[in-house]
Formats: structure tokens, C-alpha cells, sequence
């Protein structure tokens, strides 16, 4: 990993004599291993341990009220995030606030007896929760003087990033594998920033934004997920902060979330203890589930293995936006899995497909693999016994199936083919 | 066409016994043609001229406030739609309250010196308007005890139905013709309702929808656009009302609409034709545009012309979503326009291309060809001095790129294929 700033150096800014940057409530950077305390800046791994850096709070007088007289995105959330009380009101993409959907007929289809709900993120402006963590380290960049977004993506975060910067007037650039499908290609591309297609895996692509960093032409460059990934990962809570707030401020007793880096899982738990401890809301036991696809489950193999690290693996599953061989948060999941008394558990690529068109026919959501992923999981925590029919449930939904259309064709297609002719209707639709 | 009321006659209920059902402030239909009026139905043309039916209401009451007090969706305007007060809480796709979009980089890029707004309506749950216009038909077929929507689509129509039966537990007969692009079909598809591919082309798949009302088969169904496009139609009021309330209950001075079969713009200006008289927003002059393609221009063609009367045409242009050669709605929508001293106008598909690419790299939306169509519309007008850059602008944006994004296939991609080398980078970012 490279080390961007050193804990006794001041945190990076524009010029050393403009002021401290604005992180609203945000007090500095802390590692998550041996705990050591940076300043608020670029930089996203320990000096001392090579721990991953979190963002650390004076969280102290944030309350409900002040939340709900917030705007209708996640800025209303911004009390408990690394911004600026202002950063809403910079151009952004103005994500967040997604639907929960209350999921009657999908729950009946599943015998569940408690209530069952999607939080549907596919409604965020680039359709992936991917827009909310832009939306921070965005936020972030501004703040520490950086002018271009930039990361290493395969699909939702290209998006994301592309767009947002669009929309703020920054540059960005966008690195990608070569072979990656043409749509999302396209879509990227369309926005116009700089989009470097690499001939190699996501792995050569990931290396070769790590040994940009530190490299001159990137001294203006914030790569979101990479020194800009202790603000980026705080962008997820604002899924859990609102799943709490749409419920009417509470948690559910169960929820399941799709685990690619496992930070997502991590940072919804995270949420919902900052609330409790806040008194917010009550303190309720929930249990966390991870969901991962069988050619891509290094995390879900862990916890049935019982072990504590996670044994990286090569990705082979239709669930390209989950395919992270080796999660760098995987162990935190594992602990908040097992923490709440959750699991984690991985489904078939069938499995996936199956889940797609269940979701789809039963609530008219249209889901990425990732989605299939998290219900086709649930689906076989309910089997195993693993998870409750009547403990009320929230499944997340992070994705549109618009960007992996793929995964359906061929599967999915007309009732029937037919000629312009009123009989030839009759005859579908008879009864056989 | 089919008549399927009779002015005498009672309305269509699930039962003689039945009460009348709720339809909210709405009090019958009445023809726009000779003002005939008829009961609440599933009837859409008038048996004395042949004229479209349109919904009638008694508004007087309905205030500001009562709006203000309602959900953050399109059931916020339960009061000004033929709906009933609780519609909004029965299981539907929730659409509306998208976002309206300060788009000052756009604005600066055309030489605004107003302030210029998308509306996104990208935003919505299948991501076009049609969720809002199937929203308010699938409310009527619950109160006309109708149990199956149906449609003649070519895309954006075909998937708000199937999604919204879904969520509703209603069944669905989407009709589209059989060589429509593999990505609408299959999500379409994947909703899981009845989808029949016509062999044929779009003329031919309304004919038949046209010849399957009055069908025993189809006495539960209600076609969202043909025998309930009264109530369906009304659904577009919303992003009028949604603009003038995000505006800060005022209209803007200038709006885009893109044309199909001109409904979108006439209920645009229906809308706020209401709330002025309503007193819900202060009476100011707003000027309403119409954006076409050159290859289906058939009201671009007679407002330049100075007709009346629409010569339909044989479409041939990549804005399929708009490819109604023989719009409705056209001479209303003339109407509209020429009142207000707008313009309609049409712009080639290389224009729409380069507006699509126009509005993404400058705010970040990725629009579908029709969100290109006005935009390079609004270019041309601006260009010609029929709009003009001093006044307040909407433009509509009504679906997403996603599902067109052949369009721009093969006009975009990446800055640049490398190797995962450094030097490669700086390679390409070296200033030429």
C-alpha cells in the first residue's frame, strides 16, 4: 500500500495557508487495527500497521430533528458524515432517499410471516448505491483541493464516478478492463471524462491505479476508492441511516446485504449502532446477513469455516459487481455477522437468475445480479434454517438489471410469437 | 374506433349493486371535440362525433396546502387527478417527484443568461414518464373492477406496465412488435406477465389491441392507452404540477416537450392552466415547445406549414419512443403551442446524438434519444431566435439512456486502450 501522509504531517490542503478543511462532525482518521490517529486528509492506510483508516466523530448533539428537517437525499444525513454542513449545496448528483419498498407479494411467495421489504437503490440517479459513496469522497475531493475524480471500477462505480463529475464541472478518469461488456462501456463513455480501458483483469487495473497514486500527473486526482476510500466507504451508512429513518426510525430484526469488499455490510451495522448510541433510535437486535455468489463467495467460505481471515479467490459468477476475489473488509463483515448472530451464505449463478425473475414478477423491481444475489441468499438462509420467516426483514437491492440486462437474455423472452390476428390471441390464451 | 359506453348507460362496475366508484374530484367525461359529457368509464371516445373523451372534474377547494401535505410522490396531486383520496396507498410503483435539475453547465454551454432546468423523469421506477400516466390507468382499472393491464407499446410503456401489474398482483398483456430490440423485450419479459410479439410493425400491433376491445377475452382488461387513456393521459398533469411546485409554485417561462402523440404537452399546460385558475400559482406567460425528429415531424411540419390539420408520416428516425407517425394529440397540441406563442421544430438523428452526448458531459444525465430530441430542439429553437436565452427554461427529460444506448454505441469509447503501465498513462494525458 502507499502511504500518502505520514500522522505527524499537517492534513493536505490547497495551500498551507488556507484553513483547516470543513469535515463537519468529522475529527480525524483513525486505522482500525492498532488505532492510531491521523489527520483529516488523503490518506487511507496506517503508517504504523498498514490497518485500513476510518473516519472518526463528535457525533455529541446530533439529533432526529435535525436529520428529519434535512433535504431528500442522503445530505440529510450530513451531521453524520464527513462533509461540510454546505456540501448538499454543491452541484452533485443529489442521491439517496431510494424507495423501501413494503414487499407483500414476494413474502407471501416466500412464507414469511413477518413483514418483508426491498430497500431499492436502483432509484439513485446513476441507479447503483455506488451514486452515495461518489457523492462523499465528491465532497471530499473538493475539500482537499483535488479537481478529478478518479477510480477503478468494472461497471456501477464508472458510472457513478463519471457522472458526478460531469455534473460538478470536475474532470474525471476512469479505469477499466479492456474486455468489459460494451454497455457499460458506452454509458461511461458517454459522460466524457477521461475512460482508460486497460488490456488486462480488474487486478492490473486495481495495481495500476495504486502505482498512480504518488505520481505527479495525479497530484490533483482524488481515485474515490482508493485514497479517498475512508470518505467514499462513509457514503454506505446513508443506506442504513435511511433503511432506520423510512422504517419510522428503528431497525428491522434482519437484513441482508450483498458483500463484494464487505464494506457495505460493515458500514449499514455501523449506521445503526451510531443511531443507537446516539439515542436516536432503540436499541433493538437486528442480525446482519451477508450474500455472496457461489463463484465468488471467499467471505461466505470463511464464516462457514469458522475462520477469521479470508482465503482470496479468482471470480467466476455472473455477478460481475460482486466479483472482488479478495474483499479487504471481509473480516470486519465477519464480525459484524457474527456479532449480531447473522450469516453469510452464496448461491448458484441459476440461483441468481431465478431470484432475478422472482423479485421482478412478484414486486415489478428489476434487479441486478447483485440483487438476485442478496434474494437468492435470503432464499437459502430461510431453507437452512439459518434465518426467520417471522422476523422482519429488509433485503437490499443495489443495483438495476437494466445494466446486466445479460444475465436474463436468453432466459426470459415473449409468451408467444404471433401473427396480427385476434384468434391467434385467443389460442395463448387458452387454457391448457 | 370501438365505443364502449354508451352516453345512457351506467358506468362499468364489477357489479349493477356496486356503488358508484370513487373517482376522486373527477365527475364524468366530456368530449373535447362537441363537450358531450358521459358517466366515469372505461370509454374513450365520443359516440356522437368521435371525438377523444377527456376527464372532467369540480377542483373548487383544492388547495396549496392539501397538496403540501401528501406524500413525496405523484399521489400528492390525488386531489387534481380522477382518482381516488387513498389510491396512493394501494400497492402501485409510487413514480413521480423526480428531480428537477439546476443545469447550469448546460446553461452556460448554450449561452443561457436564464436559469435553465431538466426536469429527469429518468428518475421514475422504470424510468421513463410512463410510470406516471400507468400509475393513474391502473388506479381506474381497480375502480372499473378491471384486473389485467394491458398496452400496445414499442418500450418505455411495455415495461411500466409489466412492472406496475407486478407490484399490484394484477396480470399484464404487453404487445409489442416482434422485432423490437433484444433489451426491451427481455425486460419486459422479465416481469413475467403475457408479452406477445407481434409480426408485424407498430400500426399493426394497435390494430389488434383495437380489435381485442370488445373481446370476451379482454372483459377484465383495461388497455392502459386505448379504452382508459382519459385517466391514463391525465398522469402526464403531474410533471407540470411537479415542476411548478419544485419552481417554488410558479411556472417557468419557457418549457421543451418532446412530441409523440402530443398528450405529454398538452396535459403540461393543462396542469398549469389549472393551477392558475385555481390560484395555486400566480397567472405569468409561459411558452410551450415542441421537439421532434426529422424522421417523424409530422407537427413540426404543420406548425411550420401554419396547418391544423397533422399529415401523418411513415417514422423513420432512432428516437423510436417518439415514432408515432399519426399523433393523437397532435392538433391539440398546436393548439397549445400557438397560444402560448411557442414552436415546434425537429432536429436529425446526428443532432440527437450530440445533444445526448451534450447533456452528459455537462450534467451528468444520461438521457434516452428522446431527452436528445428536445434538447437539440431547444438548440435549434435558440439558433432560429424562436426561444430565446433571456427567459427561464424546463426542459423535459423523459427516459433514460440505458435502454437506447445503442444510439450511442459506436459514437463513444474509451479515451484510450493501454497496457497497465504508468507511462502509458502519461502517454495519453500528455497535452497535445
Amino acid at each position: 500500500m502507499t502511504l500518502l501522509t505520514d500522522p505527524a504531517a499537517p492534513t493536505a490542503c490547497p495551500s498551507d495557508a488556507a484553513p483547516a478543511p470543513d469535515f463537519g462532525n468529522a475529527t480525524g482518521l483513525v486505522c482500525r487495527e492498532c488505532g492510531a490517529h491521523y489527520p483529516l486528509g488523503a490518506a487511507y492506510a496506517c503508517v504504523e500497521c498498514f490497518g485500513p483508516l476510518e473516519v472518526s466523530y463528535d457525533l455529541s448533539g446530533v439529533t432526529r430533528e435535525q436529520i428529519e428537517a434535512g433535504p431528500a437525499s442522503l445530505w440529510r444525513y450530513a451531521p453524520l458524515l464527513p462533509v461540510a454542513a454546505y456540501a448538499g449545496t454543491e452541484p452533485n448528483l443529489q442521491p439517496g432517499m431510494t424507495k423501501l419498498v413494503r414487499a407483500d407479494n414476494l413474502g407471501a411467495a416466500l412464507g414469511m410471516t413477518a413483514p418483508l421489504w426491498i430497500k431499492d437503490d436502483s432509484g439513485n440517479p446513476t441507479h447503483s448505491f455506488k451514486d452515495r459513496v461518489v457523492a462523499v469522497a465528491q465532497s471530499a475531493a473538493r475539500r482537499l483541493g483535488l479537481t478529478t475524480l478518479a477510480c477503478a471500477s468494472t461497471g456501477n462505480l464508472a458510472n457513478a464516478v463519471a457522472a458526478a463529475a460531469a455534473r460538478a464541472g470536475m474532470g474525471s478518469v476512469v479505469v477499466i478492463p479492456s474486455d468489459l461488456e460494451a454497455g457499460k462501456t458506452v454509458t461511461t463513455a458517454t459522460y466524457d471524462g477521461t475512460l482508460l480501458a486497460v488490456k488486462g483483469n480488474y487486478d492490473d487495473v486495481n495495481r495500476l491505479c495504486s502505482e498512480l497514486i504518488g505520481d505527479p500527473v495525479t497530484e490533483t486526482w482524488g481515485f474515490v476508492n482508493v485514497n479517498l476510500r475512508p470518505y467514499y466507504a462513509e457514503g454506505s451508512k446513508t443506506l442504513g441511516y435511511e433503511v432506520a429513518e423510512q422504517l419510522g426510525w428503528r431497525t428491522p430484526q434482519q437484513v441482508v446485504i450483498p458483500v463484494a469488499s464487505g464494506s457495505l455490510l460493515t458500514k449499514v451495522d455501523k449506521a445503526w449502532r451510531e443511531l443507537t448510541g446516539l439515542g436516536i433510535i432503540a436499541e433493538s437486535p437486528y442480525r446482519v446477513f451477508g450474500a455472496q455468489a457461489d463463484g465468488c463467495s471467499p467471505v461466505a467460505r470463511a464464516f462457514a469455516d469458522g475462520l477469521d481471515v479470508i482465503r482470496p479467490v479468482k471470480p467466476d459468477t455472473i455477478a460481475k459487481s460482486l466479483a472482488i476475489g479478495n474483499p479487504a473488509d471481509g473480516p470486519y463483515a465477519l464480525d459484524a455477522v457474527r456479532r449480531t448472530g447473522g450469516a453469510v451464505a452464496s448461491v448458484s449463478d441459476a440461483d441468481i437468475v431465478a431470484a432475478i425473475r422472482l423479485l421482478a414478477r412478484s414486486e415489478g423491481i428489476f434487479a441486478e445480479t447483485a440483487g438476485g444475489v442478496t434474494l437468492a441468499t435470503f432464499q437459502r438462509l430461510l431453507a437452512t434454517g439459518q434465518a426467520s420467516r417471522d422476523a422482519e426483514t429488509v433485503l437490499l437491492n443495489t443495483g438495476d438489471g437494466l445494466k446486466t440486462i445479460d444475465a436474463v437474455s436468453g432466459v426470459v423472452g415473449p409468451t408467444a410469437v404471433i401473427d396480427p390476428r385476434v384468434d391467434q390471441v385467443h389460442e395463448v390464451l387458452a387454457p391448457r
